[in-house]
């Protein structure tokens, strides 16, 4: 790409400017789902949204002024670039266990979960180094690392089929949603979560655990992070393992405030600070006092079960519906949290591209299976979210599919 | 750089992962004012930091209440990439002239200036391109590109000297601070910045007019905006020349918020886009919700007598204290405007590198001039802060940093 400035009369010719190379590579789906969202009338199942009415509007709007009376330079100058010392030390006690040993030099606070997706790519990625990664993917995860111009290995970690040196040998870091994946759904089980650890033990590869839906698990009971497994091949003094652990608030209280956090080996924290320092200075102060004041009130806990009802009703609505309207044409499993169903065409040829654009035509809009794939080859399936609509809406926006397949087969369009 | 992960029993041999190679270049001031700025007693004249009794407390905890409660969803979900409209378009309007038309297309918000050259560096930089900037340079901005890898060119603006073509020729991008440059405190003349924008249109090469600091003038008028300059050669409908205007509240209102803009070509905007939505996907609704209403009170207009009175103030103590202490070694110019005064020792072999550790022993804490110099071999200058510290304790750093001197030349260290 070049610049498109028009020379002025007496314009002289020398290199022009173009665009960074990855620029070509950048999905447009956002672009899509924005222009999509204008359409009157329109069902969005494509996002990954929460339900807004249930944010907690008058215990945040009260903390906000509480924190900023009370704590101002916090929440008004710069704050340190690592994060405010005692929200670190809270998330440090949040995830510590007799196992896992933390203190706050093995967290960074970050501003979201994709600055932290980020950050990783500045700290470890240079143009062409591996990624090993559970495909279909998550899409932010490749937005953020396109800059750094990666190659992606499909890590296979069906039971069995999962070979160590192969998944790990020679990666820069592997990147695993263990818990509900984005886009699938899917629940990594504790044997496999094990190897994996295994693995980053026995080859030094970090393992990424990018966990933002850890909050959302409508059945069971949640499974060891492999943070924890890693810490219990130690036992010994504060964590320093090669599990990189990736959390939020997005999901269990509120994406604006924009807070996330990175657990790591205090090296590798060290690390990203560098990265965080030319990123954004710092994050914003008053955003993560607010989130210190309502993890210390227990907000954050009290929200959850109501959270958790709420969206299991909305899955069951919506896994219902599709095995009344699509189970001709798609397979899926209901998933155990999250936010997402994962459907796979049973006839590989069904183009989900086109579905995508038909079923916006007719008022439904879902995630096209192809942005999940770096290499842009899958086109038998679709992402769709159930978080945030009611059920009513979430059974017409599933009619509307149906009807969008239809039309798809008979070739009416 | 390679981890230290300590191999497991029966760790395998494989290519371990490493660090990315930038970060053997990253700069350590931060973490060394950081260790100084724990020394009982010391004066910080180093940083960039505001008086802190100045930020408008009540009214910013207010609106925060207020914000929440009336925007729920803006301030609590996702923010569009591009940021909230109105704020977009209350910008837009702010910067508007008969000349410079703007609407929201040509706006961009961001999570502060520092990702404002962040996201510039991922649009714009492959490893090796040019940029120009004048140096000294701001070292914020050199720690936003080093994961880039770029190289730089030095702009020589000195009239009489400037040669369009071989300063802008084959740039991807010319940086510049022209209102009380960081650090040397200059203020780029008419004259220059009329020719720099002539030499931005002549070549296509994007000018990035980097204005921090505009709110803090202590003397004369405002000079044009670089912008507004370039708007005036076409006069035809909205912006789409080569200017990159970078501003943020940080400096006007607080840091803490991390709210800052770039104002571009609709063009460029949206590939900056691309990049915010791998950087951080959005930036907190709750602060840009803030900031409007900070905006539309008239809060931030009422601020700036009280600071700029408040500063000068300081600039004075600090500029005459130096008179007073410094004169017999050192030279500068009072700045008419921004946080810092650029002291050049009279005697280019004496090391302000030493220097500075000096003055750290003895209680007094300056920005050494080697870390403005991104070839590092500057080391016969001094960045002195006079914003954050009230003038009898700017009357005493001056004092201590005499004394460092002293000890400096005495060979007594």
């Amino acid at each position: 790409m070049t610049t498109n400035l028009p020379l002025q009369p007496g314009g002289v010719a020398v290199a022009a400017p173009r665009y960074a190379a990855w620029l070509a590579t950048k999905n447009d789906l956002t672009a899509r789902f924005v222009a999509a969202g204008r359409i009157p009338g329109l069902i969005n199942l494509a996002g990954g949204l929460p339900e807004p009415t249930i944010f907690p509007t008058e215990e945040l709007a009260a903390y906000a002024r509480e924190v900023i009376l009370k704590h101002p330079r916090d929440c008004l100058g710069y704050a340190p670039t690592d994060g405010l010392p005692e929200l670190r030390d809270a998330i440090a006690a949040r995830y510590s266990s007799p196992a896992l040993r933390l203190r706050r030099e093995n967290v960074l606070l970050t501003a979201s979960g994709t600055q932290s997706l980020d950050l990783l790519g500045k700290v470890l990625i240079e143009q062409g180094d591996v990624i090993a990664a559970q495909f279909p993917s998550y899409v932010g995860a490749m937005d953020a690392w396109r800059p750094r111009a990666p190659q992606y290995r499909n890590l296979v970690l069906e039971d069995g089929a999962f070979d160590p040196l192969a998944s790990f040998g020679g990666a820069q870091f592997v990147y695993s949603v263990p818990n509900f994946s984005n886009p699938t759904g899917k629940l990594v089980g504790v044997a496999m979560r094990t190897a994996m650890v295994d693995a980053a033990h026995q080859t030094g590869v970090w393992l990424v655990e990018d966990d933002p839906y850890c909050a959302l698990q409508y059945d069971g009971a949640p499974l060891p992070r492999m943070i924890d497994l890693s810490a219990e091949r130690s036992r010994q003094g504060d964590y320093e393992g090669p599990v990189i652990h990736l959390g939020s608030v997005s999901k269990e209280l509120a994406p604006g405030l924009r807070v996330g956090w990175i657990i790591a080996a205090p090296q590798m924290i060290q690390t990203l600070i560098a990265a965080k320092q030319g990123a954004d200075l710092c994050s914003s102060g008053l955003n993560q006092r607010i989130v210190l004041a309502a993890m210390e009130s227990g907000l954050i806990d009290r929200l959850s079960p109501r959270m958790v009802e709420l969206y299991r009703e909305r899955r069951d609505a919506l896994c219902a519906a599709m095995a009344e309207h699509l189970a001709e044409w798609f397979v899926w499993d209901a998933p155990v949290g999250g936010m997402f169903v994962w459907a796979t065409a049973r006839d590989p040829s069904l183009d989900t591209d086109r579905l995508v654009s038909i079923g916006t035509e007719i008022g439904v809009l879902v995630g096209p299976g192809s942005v999940f794939d770096p290499w842009a080859k899958s086109r038998s399936a679709l992402r769709l979210n159930f978080t945030a609509n009611a059920p009513e809406r979430l059974i017409e926006g599933v009619r509307r599919l149906a009807d969008a397949v239809r039309k798809l087969k008979s070739g009416a369009v």
